[in-house]
Order: C-alpha cells, then structure tokens, then sequence
C-alpha cells in the first residue's frame, strides 16, 4: 500500500492551515514537515513554533523531517510540537543509535535519511530499530533539481537488504518525482512518497495523489 | 516618533496572512520578523520561504532580525523574500563592517543587534554606518522572560554615544514590554518598540497599538 | 576579608578525598573546582561525576571554575554534583546574561571569569547580576606560567568600577600568586585568592593559608 | 583468554588509587580509562592530570579510552601520562590513518572504538594496522543503558572478517556487559571485556573477574 | 595509457612559473595543485590567487586537488583561477552529489578523493557521476610519509568495482609513489600518477616522467 | 619615520622571487605576507611553505599577517618560514595573551591586528606586551574595497591610548592606502604602512614608496 506525503514546502507558507486542510480532504496520508537549520542544508524553513501551530489544524500524521545538525537537541521540542515520526539524518548523527532511542522513547516513530551519496552501509545497525528509511532523490535544502537516476537501485538496494533480513520497514522517497519516475521507483521498493507542488498546485488534488498511489 | 513594530513570534503561524493584515490595518509601522536558526539561538522559527510568502500580502516594510550564525550567508535570500531592513548580530558577525556594507548594497537599511550582556563598546566603530540598533531587553530565543531592568540604562547610554556624535539613528528594543515599564524605555531613548502577544491578542488592537506609542 | 580557595589542579588526583580534607582542616574557605575540556583550554582536567564523588567528603562549599564552552550544557550537571558557585568564562557565552540566570535559578552564586587580555567592558551589563568576577591572572589551561604584572592594573580598575557603582562583588583571582605579589594583588582590591601547590604541599598548610590572608 | 577491563567510571573518584589497587589485587588484566571531553559525548569525565597521577599506583596496563574530538592532539598528553593502549573513535578522526601511526610512533598499542550504529566498513582499510577494535555496546558518555541487542551480530561480523583476512586482532566490547549476556559476546568473538560497577561493587571482586572470565 | 601530474608542493614557490614550464616541456600530462585551508588538513599551501596567477604561464590541465572544509563555497573562485578538474575529499562533503554537480555545472570535470583508511562504500552512489577518484596512498597534509601498503588492495578493489559496474573513471594516486612501488600500483589499477620531488629535482625530467609511465 | 610594507597580494604569484627582489631594491621596508586560511576570511592565499620559499631570496622583514582562526596551531610553522613579526587578530584568539607570549618566545616580534568594526577596548590589556597594532582599514579578505572613512579616527584613538600610557608601539594600516588619503592617515598616527598594487605595478616603484614615506 502506497502512501502519500505531501511536503509542506510546497504549500502556502502565508495560510498553511487551508493548505493542509486541502490536502488532508484529498486523501494524504501524512504531511512532511521539512525542517531546514541553515546549517545541515543551506536553507532555514520552518521549526517547532510553525509546526506546534498547525498541530489542531489536521488529524493528518506529522512527519517531521529533520535536515538540521544536532538533532538531539530539538527532538523533545518537535515531540510537544506534535511530531508522529521523527526522520534525522545518519550525517548528522555520531550517536545514531542513541538519537533513534530518544525519539522512540517519546512513544513514537523514528526514521532515517540518507543524502543521495550516502551509502547504505551506514544502516548496517540501526535498521531494525527504525520505522523507515528515508532515501533524498534530490539534495534536500537545494532548489531545482531533478530525480537523480542513481537513486532507483539505492532503493532497490535498500529493498534487498530489508528482505534479505526479514525486516518490515518503511522506505520514504524525497525529491524529483513525478508521474513519469513515480512507477520506477514503487517497483523498485518505494512505499512512501513525499510529494511537493505536483500536489499542492494541481486542479484536483484528490485525483493526483491517488494517481500517485496508482501508478506504482 | 515611537514606531511599533509587532513581532511575527506572536502571530499565528496557521494563518499568517490574516494575522499580518490585521497588525497592518491596525496602525503597526513595521513587521518585526523574527528568524531563529537553532544555533545562534536555541530555537528554529521561520527562514526565507516562510518570509517570501509574506510579501504580497501587506505593505509594511519587513524589519527581518537575523538572530542565526554566518548572516553574511542568507543576506541575498532575506532581500529577495522582501527585507527592508536586516538586523544582524554584533556577537555573530567577525567582520561586521563587511556584513553591514553587503546589506547596505542592496538598497535596504542595515542594523545591528546586541544581546543584554554584551557593552556597547562593539559599536564604537559601527554607528556612523547603520540605520537602527536593537537592543534586546530579553535573551533573544530563550521563552517566558521579564524585561532586563539594567537595559534602560543600556538605552541611555546609547542614546548619549549617539547625541555626543550627533548621529541620528534609531532605537529599537525587544522583549518583555509592556505598558508598565514602556514610558521608561522611551524616556531613556528608545523609538522603535517591539510588541508581542500583547498586539495580536488583544481585543482591540489598534488601541493597543497606539497606547504603545503615546505612553512614551 | 580575604579568602583562599585551593585548587584542584594541586591536589592529588589519585586520593582526592585526603587531600581536600587536609586543606578544609586547615582553614581553605571554598574548594575551586577547574573544568577544563579540552576545547576553551587546551587540557582536560575533571567533570561532573569527579565532582560529585567529593560532595560528601567535605563541608567546603564548591567553587565550579568552568573553562570549557557552551557552558549552558553542563550547568544542570554541575549543581547535582554539589556545586555552590558556578563560574562561566565570558569568552565562552553568547547569552552571557541567560547562562548567569540559569546558575542563579538553581538557587547558588554565580561568576563571570575573564581571560587576562580580556577587556572589562564585557561586564558592562552583567556586573549588576553576579556574585563574582574572576580575574584569570595567568592564562587558564596553559602550564607553567608567571602572574601577568598587568592585571594588578585590571584588578584595580574592577574594584573601580564596582566602587563607583556601589556595587558588591568579589574579586577572584586565580594564577601565580605568591608571596611575593600576593600584597599587591589584595591592594589592588582582591578578596578570593585561588592558590595551588603553595597551599597543597605547604609542610603546614594551615600556616601557608593564614599567611596569604593576612599578607594582603 | 578472556581479559577483563574494569572501567574507571565504575570507580570512587575520591580514592582512585585505593579502588584500583582493590581491582589489580583481584586480577584484573588492564585499567580502562574513559576519557571525555564534553563535545564527542555529553559528559566530562577526567584528563591527562588524572591519568597521570594514578601511573604509579598500578602496574596494570593503562588502556585509554578517547572519547574526545580531535584526539590528535592530546595523544602526546595522555602517552606521557602512561598509557599502553590508546583507543580513538573511528567517528572523530578525519585522518584515522595518521592517528593510529602517531599513537603507534610513541612505542604503545593503538586501538579503534566504533559507536553501535557505525559499519564495519570504517574498518576496511584500517584493520590491518591496529591492535584492537573496540565495539561499544551501549552508546558511550550516556547513562542507564542496557546492552544493544544487534550488538552480537557485529561482534560476530567482525570476527570473521579478522578470520576471513587471517588478523590477529583483539575485540573489545564496552557497555552493558553482564553474567547474563557475557556469553554469547564471548561465543561471538569478544576477548576483552570491559566492566563496569559489577566487579568495583562486588563482594569479591576476584570471584567476580574470574566469573566474566570463565564464563565464555 | 599512464598519466603523470607533478604535485606543486614539490615545486620552487618563489618561481612556479619556471618550475612550471619545466615539467610542461617535459612532458607532464597534468598539473597537479594541492590546495590546503589548515583546516581539513594541518597545513596551508595555496588557494585562488596562486592558481590564477599560473593560468597563463603553461597549457597543462589544472587538476585542482582541494584538502579543504566545505569546498562548496570555494568551487567558483577555483573555476575562475582555471581549474580543468576539481577533486573534493568525500570526508568535507555532506552532500557529495550536490557538491559534484556544482562542478560539473560549470564544464570541468570533477573527481573525488579518499582518506587512506575511508572506505571505498562511500563512492557506492557517487562513483558514476564522476571522472575521477583520488586515492591518497598517504596522509593528505602530512609530511614525510612513505606509500601505505594496504593501499595496493584498496587500487585493485575499486578498480574491480569499476570493472564489473562497466564504468570508465580515473584512478589517480598520491603519495610517496616511486620507482620501486609504481608497477604493483599500475598493476593494481591505478591510471594517473602524482609525483613529487622525484619529478621536479630530477636531472632529466623528461626521463623520470617517461619512466614513471613506462613501468606501470 | 614611517615605514612601508609591501603586501604579497599585489605580487605576481607566478615569480614572487623577482617581485620581491623589485621591492627590496626600491626600498621597502618591510614584506607584508597576507596569510589566508578561508575561514578566519573568505579566500585563500599563501602558507607556510610558501613563506618558507621566499626566505632566502631576500633580506627584508617578514611582516606575517594571520588572517587565520586559530592561530596558535600555525605559530611554529611561520617563524620555521622565516617570520619577523607575527601578526594575530583579536577576533581569532581566545587567549590572546598566550598566544602573544608564544610568538615572543621565538624571538619574534608580535603584534595584534583588528577588523574595522572591532572596538579598540580589546587591547585594554594586551598592548604593553606588542610590538605593534595593525588596523584593517578595508575588511581583511575581501576584494575592491576603499579607505573606510572612520579608521582616521580610530588610528587618532589608539596613538592617544598609547601616547596617555606612554607606550611605544607601531601602527600599522592596511587597505585603500594611496596618495590621496595617506596624510590624513599617517597624521592621525599611524607609521608603518600596507601597500599594494600602487607599489608593485608602478613603473617607479623606490618613487612610489618614497612618496607614501613622504607625504605623511
């Protein structure tokens, strides 16, 4: 079953609570919360305080991606601003074990991403102690950019591992999707979407993520 | 002239468009734009994206407070969003007459920005050449702080350094007034007045507003 | 009055308990911890589980020198370990004015350290705030080093200050004192005097910290 | 042959000297000496000084655990402080290579100390120049953790890639290690055990060492 | 075919243009241009200035080696300079496709470096975007090194990986690579050759370059 | 008497020997050598081995400017190379009065420098100790600047500082100096002066210095 994440930065930043009212109706599935510092990416976002204030505005789940160095330091401040997931990045983590344990230790979800460049190897201990993987197909804090081709045998790749160790684990895509990659990349094992203004700006928002959903 | 310039902090970040008009149609000179990177301070709030979105739905100029490390980096992406004024800050900046002089360039007004602690000694070189300083009266980042008493005499004491070089720059000032201690604010120098909570809660905010600026 | 407060550093590391028993017998006033980390001085001396090991072995009350940055992260840590003091280096704090209310929020003293070529003005606006400044006389974390014969100057010119603010604070001083300057350096206006191996391997330490009370 | 490294974190730091003759008398093989800094992990726990001032209370080999960033430069310091076996975070050094040949120029053993979450692969070109590899089993320089379940299979993992490349490489594990699980880390591959408040709280210490020993 | 880039750390940096010419008239394929911040690595050689400065003194391709920290923000100024190739150590980039892309935008071509002890897993999703790999065989940054012997595998292992994904990029190697080393290197795999003080100290350049290539 | 240093930057890089040469003949008093590390500013330049080549091609002073962070790393290198004087900045050093005492230990002379904006309270405590102070009059490391019209004042500023302490030490400036501002500048105080392409590029370069010596 595919699910669809509507990326908040593609949404209205001016009146976010019709935005993901919008896209709550038309059958998302989660909202991504992209969370830039200005340090692990060369961009700042939004943080706890834009995140908390759309927390009673949607029953959707929070996923809230953390493209920030020091991760460990806000986990508790994106748990109270209502987070379901919590995604860190393996290159901002020397205790990545630790990190995942903190955010699992506020009953909820954690995940890992992974830089296009980034190896698999860096999941070698910590994939059964995660909830998904998320694999950037683009360089996330980065304008324009498309899906970078390499990223469908990472996926394959990471998709092999999982059923090689018996492991049911999500495996979230970020970055240059589109109904003509959309197919490719579920095959290969992609069963999480984040998806940007092809949702966000489309006539029929419903009918788009469920084209998103089908074309896998 | 006291201006008033309410800060974004206090706004709701569901509907930024509605609250920023209301501050607009209510009298307020300036939009104050609070942007946290999680290490200059302990707290991520908005980056350029959340500001762009902003642009077109009022006509008060942006008075964007770069409270982040290396501001030099997001300059250009602050005045493409729509700054009219970018404050930096003396303890962030190594070469702060370069960084003045690369806000100065693009044709918007240049401040700088002191945290309570640090002496006024850092502008010894620096106050022929900007428009405004913000005197923070509270921990720039930090939640649920009283106005810092020593602060008034800190307002003086700049107003002194500015009449004795007959420099005609303004005095901006954030956190924790209110209309208890705002007429001493005033008395000492100050004449640009940051206003949170008390502005977008109130009832009557236009009344708020100008009982800011005639308390002085 | 004058106080003397034995380093750490002097004492023998591999029988702690011993050693600060002897100097409390013999008349010490505080205890001074130095923290060192490696990365505000280039050595590394105890942390807070060292601290918390001695809590119970004395009555002296802790003098907590942290040479260490990001000072903020540690302070909770330092109190448990029984800190009743906590000193902060200027050099290392942004929010100077924020990491002194935290110490004092604990309910103990807080102080401000200044590295020798450190100017005075960095009190400016916290002097009205702390308990105590330190004056480093030679340079923290470096061995073998002489007092600097200018900070007799600076010690002079804090009292100044203080005088004529009527404000009291203690003046530490912490670095090749001797003898032979000790007079000098409590003329100047000096009340605590952090000593080292002249009071631990002092043939009769009680004789050896009398002698540096009375001699200023 | 099973060697035990009982951990100094697990000893009273108000009498070093007693708790390590109490732990030499009973049979320990070497002293395990957790070195932090505050900024790989989030403790400080002792330097050089302390290292240094227990070097004649012990003929027990000095293993010296660096959970420091930038180890480099205080290799010398903790060399001349008497250690036998320097061990360094695959995670904080950049030029790994240089590190182990700088540790090994000063005539002592160099080890690699790999954080639960980092791949082997950091290994792969490393392997054959070092004298042990130390797997933490819990995540160094956080309280209260029990051991890492995944931890066996790398331990295992490891041993055969040592088997694989016929090297003669010791394994040490750190954290968490007790009689319940000591022998499927030693069935695994583990030779050096480091432990904890198990063997200083003991009864009989001896009794205690000689159990962890045995029971692999 | 085997090519030869003299490094100009070896050569007289009071007249490069000479040296220059010398190594170009002998035949060189490339120049190399090591390029050190003292922050990457402990040393700093040259940067942008220099390199400009010998844009026009020879038609050697400039293989513009960067031992430096966040080599993003120094991409143009080397483009500028004349850079034919940009080589980027994957230990200085958190994202590596981003940082390749950015050189490859400009039409030069763009390669990768190694540490000794890095793994070859993190070229896993990088190694076909890229024109080169630059396997240090000793420390960047550190003098009087010889070849690392584990480093001949390393050469044959990517060279494999290259084999069997069909792909066509550099091996370049440098470090301590002479005439008793250079065929078990060639051999190995390896396809471009920096040479040092070998090159430019030689009576007969030309020869000692020929050679270098004949006995691969 | 003042006396002129003309800055490596305006050399041609390709042949540093004969532009040395050029200046030497001429009459320049000193060789500045502008150290850029890409971090402290944002270019890179020369280092050490550079310096170090250049030594024994003339007999002027080795007036060597750090435009570098951490400084004390570098010390050793750059006296090795040939330094006269050591030029740190106040912005880079925590210690500054270490690391003023470990030039001068080498026999060198040692002098701080300071950024535009930087406050002359900063050598509160550190100027009986240098040799000289050198004022940035342009932003160290950024190009196509001019005279910053508020260094006079700060140049009349330190000679009253020094002349009310009767303190004898040079003042050094460097950026934007030419002959229509340098009366106004050595007037103000300052007696050894930066020069750079207004040297180096004039057909009559002994004229050139000669008249910046004379128009003082």
């Amino acid at each position: 079953m595919i699910r669809v994440a509507p990326s908040i930065l593609a949404a209205d930043f001016s009146n976010l609570a019709q935005d993901i009212k919008n896209v709550e109706e038309a059958g998302a599935d989660l909202l991504h919360l992209d969370i830039m510092d200005g340090h692990f990416v060369p961009n700042i976002s939004i943080g706890p305080p834009v995140v908390a204030a759309l927390r009673d505005k949607t029953k959707l789940p929070f996923d809230v991606h953390l493209m920030i160095t020091q991760p460990d330091k806000y986990i508790d401040s994106f748990v109270k601003a209502g987070a379901d997931i919590i995604t860190v990045h393996a290159e901002a983590c020397t205790h990545l074990n630790r990190t995942i344990y903190s955010i699992k230790q506020h009953g909820i979800k954690a995940a890992v991403a992974l830089n296009p460049a980034t190896s698999l190897t860096v999941l070698d201990y910590i994939l059964e102690d995660i909830d998904m993987v998320l694999l950037m197909t683009v360089n996330p804090g980065f304008g324009g950019q498309s899906y970078i081709k390499s990223m469908t045998r990472k996926i394959r790749s990471l998709k092999n591992m999982l059923d090689e160790r018996k492991l049911i684990v999500d495996i979230q895509v970020d970055g240059g999707i589109n109904t003509e990659n959309i197919k490719e990349i579920i095959d290969a094992g992609a069963n999480v979407i984040v998806a940007g203004s092809a949702v966000y700006k489309s006539k029929d928002i419903r009918a788009t993520i469920n084209s998103l959903r089908m074309m896998g």
